[in-house]
């Protein structure tokens, strides 16, 4: 089934609402994609466009209340929310400011109250700063301040519906990744295994395949964002693959390592190895009670014997709505870890004194015993086709 | 060849600057993917994840300065920008915020400065509210302003380079459309041939496919930014797709309306072919000289005598580095078209009581003589499969 029922929106929301009592807010905002989908449901990838802004306001108590572009009501109509209001967007006069903020002296009753924005790490203000500004100055009494991570810390706790998602994503790129023998050939470009790749996990059941970053080489990638390029690979290299896949919303977040033809070099077998190693340790330090930074001080024992060099800044975080979302595994983040939370184990190794690496990366769940696999898990033997 | 060398990215800072210092500002701080693209060339999907702020000063004189997590120093390095400073991110306690300061600080020559944002409509700010208004009480006396829309401007007008690129980016959605009647079948469901057509455009070239909506029915479609669903097609149904598809970080943007086994019924034949015809008084009126409300006025007058009840709430926009940029071809903006604007032509037509519509697209550019199609025109008679 896609989606969820209404149950599951209103428990997100009465979450939400008991965080808000505690934090002294009046009222949520949110204007980003994972957090109007997390509290309504809202799914579209009409975000790809940054030309309107989406409203939705969390009262005290009682349903969140949508306030958006009018081209978005059908698709809001089909979801749990039923206070949708909407102006013809895009106005250059008053771009659904006006309409905003009157709903809001509505949920408040008057011009003031404390108005919670997501304002912490990994959040972002969607709407155009003028906007913000413009909506401040309307009610100069209203208080617009942080939500003290209450969004964030909600996404962070999946349900057991939204684990399952998860876990079908997983399944997805599994499945594709098994089948990366039928892509990869001597000479093969970097763009062409991206897009091999890509048309893989869509015949396994992708609704969508937004995030690709690989590389190749014989001692591993020296970058692990890049984009397609028309480098070739030839036999022996290692080919990385890291990819988000997206199904019915929620996303996968892991990469395999590969070669074909022949084993790559045996350094590169042994610091992958390594890095299996490192992923079980984390594996095993991963449950209810235990802290983020135990999990990256458990990953970066195996990796560097404890000497916190991560060079990609850290070795996981939290996925779901988003490719990465909070908390990220390094060792200044104390978080204590809950069931539900859904996170990545993504150590990395440097392999040449010129920074090429490997990274390796699988997807868990924190469960009431301990954690358990999302993603198939990789073999310790480097993987050749 | 992907990418552009370097005396493009040398004469878009100079834009910039040219404007900066007409609107009297003493630096630009951009923070999207696209602004940051659109003076570095910084391309890679890894905007997927929402967990690291970037930023890049485009100072009054010189070359832009990027202020990034090291995980990105790699990527940058092979861009034109020479000084790139980075910090390991994420760091929970200064995530970047103070080295940005102090190179402000550097920048300006002192604490104080005028520092332009984009701001306006289709803007948004992708940093932390609370990274941002860190960095404002660092710096009581520094000035953080709307830029005036100079960055939008300038990204609105394309050089040949990048006219080229999104010509190739919407001739593989071309073909990739013209396969469609491979993929099209009785009982297909949604969430199928939204995948089928991603296959398709990936087969043709296409390095990502981030966006794609789409409808069907008898009479149209109720909604143009639905997500993948397992409703199932009949034939006779008009089938929409709406598709972006990216190329060298460049898009393209339209959309193809389809039926198989037998054509639709008249009305929406007849209501296609005015479509088609607004399409062609948009470009028609598409010019140098012209403005955007002109080429609205046009394709409305087709669809409606000129009624103004546009559903979608405007009939097209412009297109690059994003899906959708500005302007927007609605009756209020009056912006001049000045050569090397790409747009697309957007109508929508209402088929019945209820909501159902039909929407056309195709992509121009603005020439010295006129305007040219990039995208492969659709003929006015309904495509049966």
């Amino acid at each position: 089934m896609r989606g969820f029922g209404p149950n599951e929106f209103a428990g997100r929301t009465q979450k939400l609402q008991t965080a808000m009592a505690a934090e002294g807010l009046d009222a949520i905002l949110v204007t980003t994609e994972a957090d109007l989908r997390y509290i309504t449901g809202f799914l579209t990838r009409f975000w790809e466009s940054p030309s309107r802004a989406w409203y939705v306001i969390v009262p005290a108590t009682g349903k969140p209340i949508a306030v958006i572009p009018s081209i978005g009501a059908a698709l809001m109509g089909t979801t749990w929310v039923e206070d949708i209001r909407t102006w013809r967007a895009p106005d250059l006069e008053d771009d659904g400011v006006g309409l905003l903020s009157a709903t809001l002296d509505e949920v408040l009753g008057g011009s003031g109250g404390r108005v919670g924005l997501p304002a912490g790490h990994e959040s972002n203000l969607r709407m155009p700063l003028n906007d913000f500004w413009a909506l401040q100055a309307l009610r100069p009494e209203r208080k617009f301040i942080s939500d003290g991570n209450i969004v964030r810390y909600a996404r962070s706790v999946k349900t057991p519906a939204e684990v399952e998602k998860i876990r079908a994503a997983c399944a997805v790129a599994g499945r594709a990744f098994d089948r990366m023998g039928e892509v990869l050939t001597e000479g093969l470009r970097k763009e062409d295994y991206y897009r091999g790749f890509q048309r893989l996990c869509l015949e396994e059941g992708a609704d969508f395949v937004p995030y690709i970053a690989g590389g190749h080489g014989e001692w591993g990638y020296g970058d692990i964002i890049a984009p397609a390029d028309d480098s070739q690979i030839t036999a022996g290299d290692v080919v990385m693959l890291d990819t988000g896949v997206l199904l019915d919303g929620y996303f996968s977040d892991f990469d395999r390592n590969f070669s074909f033809g022949k084993a790559p070099r045996g350094e590169v077998q042994n610091a992958f190895a390594t890095l299996v190693d490192a992923v079980d340790a984390g594996f095993a330090a991963a449950k209810p009670g235990a802290r983020a930074s135990d999990l990256f001080a458990a990953m970066d024992q195996v990796v560097t014997g404890g000497k916190n060099s991560a060079d990609s800044g850290r070795f996981g975080h939290g996925l779901g709505l988003q490719l990465t979302e909070w908390p990220s595994l390094i060792p200044d983040e104390h978080t204590v870890l809950v069931e539900g939370m859904v996170l990545t184990l993504e150590p990395s190794i440097v392999t040449t004194a010129d920074g090429q690496l490997l990274v390796h990366e699988e997807n868990i769940v924190i469960t009431q015993a301990g954690a358990e696999f999302l993603s198939p898990r990789a073999p310790r033997d480097f993987k050749v086709f």
